[in-house]
């Protein structure tokens, strides 16, 4: 019997006549990260160590790796398969972790979105149309002050709302008084709005926010897999299946894991059921087609699992959202943050107005 | 009173007519991330917006930036103080986090190595030269496999050996009959050598690891913290004072957070007693110069911290100990893994030609 693999694809910048050697070095890398010929067990030989699939030129100095990865040095285990997939190479400048293939047998072992983009539309209460969303800002304010801007945003009339990813368990606003604070102001307004407040800290702190979160009514949270780590994240996914989970960019990196393969297909594996990224125009500098890679690998039909749901973010305004539409069509959750933030006094008026313009528009 | 601000450096890649601008952005991209001009609490922008101190031109395109941010919003928490210095900004392919400088406050806060490079001298019984260090592997071994390698590397009187950080919990190699039988084997040789083995998984997970560990007789760990969430590792240096804590590399990757702040300064305030990085003229890109800095800022006075030794790995070999204890010193732990490996049967022989080469050299 052959032992099953995955197939990691990484475009390395190379020359054409080094490129069969280096490629040998990554599968060799990201396997047993030792000489081969001294190896002497024939199942490590035949099973442990990295294959080379194939190479191929894609131009431009670039050249297109596919190595096949044993699946049992994951241990289906989500930190240990980042390790596996790009641990050591991804210190190197001209490697980039461009996609990955999974057997059927990862995608059972991970599960994907508990919910994807059909129960977020649920939960809001959204048909069949696009998602709204904004962020709870600045961080540094006590708890009714964020409770108080949530309140606008709800009146609204959003689908949801997350913390910005900077609000944590600082002092000046401890998770446990201002999560239930803002809880209480958005169903207040009975508007159905989906709040989402951010997760921080260590595995234990996680699950303590989630209880918390849990007690003050809510249906799901925000998380930054790269910071919380991901094993943390594939923990917390699968304890609360009926928790709906937002990932977030932050510590993603300058694309050093292509994001399209990171938010579109890693996070999704993991258990994502929205994934925020930043979008093209905006403050980041993703190009139009890393955008729409992104989505639809997030989009894609994968095994049995569930579509998460594209949030592309970074800067938006209300002036976007038919662009943005056209751009991604109905399956996209639009978020914007600081354009509704600036309006003060008119932010309900103007969460108002981006509601109606993703609700006419379907 | 000011409230207390940390100072993030940065290196930014762009026009010399545009630098201040992209520096006030990242001031505000790493801490309120809306417009400022939004903000009417006079607290926030007062005391959490953050603020350029900062900028000169680096030559070659290059500007440092140094921007203060509040203490207060990284509540003192590695995930969250990870964040605020970069979650964001990480994904600008222009920007490099270069440094950053803490006041009293955030090295009290974290404690540093709770060993550092003295407390693994006396485990290893080493006097005050350099220390030496191997790696076990394959994975894909079996227990046995793998404890009859440390044997060999053990009898050779190394002072460490650390798993390969690709051996984790997989099903062929599980950690609960691994250690326990690798400490026997290494024990048994009565050469005194410390075996640190590699933690994976979420929080609870590796605390079950330590706790199998520490069963043992073992007195320290493998971790990747950018694998593991910088969270998770600060919890376990906290809850383990007595281990000692090797940091390894996996996951840092192509230099968007420069090595010397990340690993000589980041890990070690998180309590890293060693740190293995890619030597330069190995098997990955670090210059000369790169690991200098890496080390100084290692083993550099800071606060009470306990100093971090720095270990030189990737590739290296028997051949180079004379060139990199002049290179680095006395307080380095230099760490040969394949080149050992290779020897075969005569493994344990030329580990007893490392470690003499190191102790003559004293």
């Amino acid at each position: 019997m052959t032992a099953e693999r995955l197939t990691a694809i990484y475009h390395i910048r190379d020359d054409a006549g080094r490129i069969d050697a280096r490629a040998a070095g990554i599968a060799v890398e990201q396997s047993v990260e030792m000489p081969v010929a001294a190896i002497t067990d024939r199942g490590v030989l035949d099973d442990i160590v990295g294959k080379v699939e194939s190479v191929r030129d894609l131009g431009g100095g670039v050249f297109e790796a596919r190595i096949g990865l044993s699946v049992a040095t994951t241990g289906l285990e989500a930190g240990q398969m980042l390790n596996m997939l790009f641990g050591n190479s991804s210190m190197h400048p001209d490697i980039v972790l461009a996609d990955a293939e999974f057997p059927e047998s990862v995608l059972d072992a991970f599960g994907g979105p508990r919910h994807g983009i059909e129960g977020l539309r649920k939960m809001a209460g959204a048909g069949n149309r696009a998602l709204t969303c904004s962020a709870l800002k600045p961080q540094g304010l006590p708890p009714e002050g964020l409770a108080k801007i949530a309140a606008q945003m709800a009146q609204g009339g959003l689908d949801f709302i997350k913390d910005d990813h900077g609000i944590a368990d600082q002092h000046y606003s401890p998770f446990a008084e201002r999560v239930p604070r803002i809880a209480e102001a958005v169903a207040a307004t009975g508007s159905g709005t989906v709040y989402l407040p951010s997760l921080s800290g260590h595995l234990e702190q996680m699950r303590a926010q989630i209880a918390v979160a849990r007690a003050a009514g809510l249906k799901g949270a925000l998380i930054a897999p790269m910071i919380a780590g991901v094993s943390t994240f594939q923990a917390l996914v699968r304890e609360n299946p009926d928790m709906a989970f937002m990932g977030h960019p932050a510590l993603t990196g300058p694309g050093y894991i292509a994001p399209p393969f990171l938010f579109g297909k890693l996070f999704r594996l993991l258990g994502a059921d929205a994934v925020v990224f930043a979008n093209h125009g905006g403050r980041f500098g993703y190009t139009p087609q890393t955008c729409r890679d992104l989505s639809q690998a997030a989009l894609a039909s994968w095994g049995g699992l569930k579509a998460a749901v594209p949030v592309p973010a970074g800067g938006m305004t209300l002036a976007r959202v038919p662009e943005m539409l056209q751009f991604y069509g109905p399956d996209v959750m639009l978020l914007i943050g600081g354009d509704l933030l600036s309006a003060g006094p008119r932010m309900a008026r103007e969460a108002a107005r981006f509601q109606d313009a993703v609700v006419k528009a379907a």
